[in-house]
């Protein structure tokens, strides 16, 4: 059992509606200790020889994603949601749909930070649906980039996402999985 | 001339309209060395004593405010614009102009992460019309916590959020500030 997986055991909560609360930790109130150490622990899990950036998506994915970044030694780059006035033509664009929004949503970046000769590890700290991740690959292939693989800090097993995205062949790598989470509490998956 | 002065006076672009494009290094596509840095000026231009939390607003001051709470050795929180599902009752809210969207938002916190012994530093990327930071500073007022001050990277010092801040009372730190920002290029503030 990992840090992150102790830490979801005696500090994540369920709300109604089966959503798992580890915003003391993960993603509203950050430890950035923890970020550290997951940080760390991608860099076992990946290969990252001649990686070029750090990719996630706005807004909880880029603590984490930062970093990584850092430790690794590259620029994070992080898509947006939606169209602002501040990012001028040339975007890569993908349409994922938000649960949490209950919308769709279209992710965007500039095609000046993403090109051909770039190799890229995507970070973010949840996946339940993976639509967000979908929407990044999606940019990544538009790109001609090269994925290196997927990190994920937390994923819902019991959601379809990640079943999706191993069966793309992504090198997909969450540090906890949660099997169930429900009025008895969460139950995180064994290692293998 | 700092690191991040030069960055700006050798990367940065203006748009039509005044628009400052700083994305290369700032606030897009991150360069995480050059944030660590800012992190460590902070730390020479805060009297951090007491410090319990560095505090952001989503989404792009996120990078820079997490490598600051690691530097300093304590938690990033960040308030949320608008309300997700996935936040439940007990927040702090404050109403705020988004000249970016055009729009009213409210950046909402969970009082669970804020309390009154709290000692704060606020950080963010860019400050302009002051409006989100308005805000944080209005949710620290709330929660009875502590101001030790604002941290911000790029001010721009035409428009008139700095200024307002520093005739509140407010301990603001820019480490860059624009003076004007046209068809001709960005002009930065002398150092005093």
């Amino acid at each position: 059992m990992n840090e992150l997986q102790r830490r979801i055991r005696d500090e994540g909560r369920v709300l109604p509606g089966n959503i798992i609360k580890v915003d003391g930790f993960l993603n509203h109130r950050v430890d950035m200790k923890l970020m550290r150490g997951l940080a760390k622990e991608f860099g076992r899990l990946f290969d990252l020889t001649g990686l070029t950036a750090v990719l996630t998506v706005e807004a909880s994915g880029i603590a984490l994603a930062a970093v990584c970044a850092e430790e690794f030694g590259v620029p994070m780059i992080f898509a947006k949601k939606a169209k602002s006035d501040n990012i001028e033509g040339g975007l890569y664009h993908s349409d994922i749909y938000s649960y949490t929004y209950k919308k769709k949503v279209t992710l965007i970046m500039s095609r000046q930070w993403l090109g051909a000769s770039d190799r890229v590890l995507i970070v973010d700290d949840f996946l339940a649906n993976g639509e967000a991740l979908r929407g990044l690959v999606d940019i990544i292939e538009q790109a001609g980039a090269q994925l290196i693989g997927i990190g994920v800090a937390v994923e819902k097993g019991f959601q379809p996402g990640g079943a999706r995205l191993r069966e793309n062949g992504v090198n997909l790598k969450s540090l906890a999985i949660i099997e169930r989470a429900d009025e008895n509490g969460i139950a995180l998956r064994e290692e293998e």
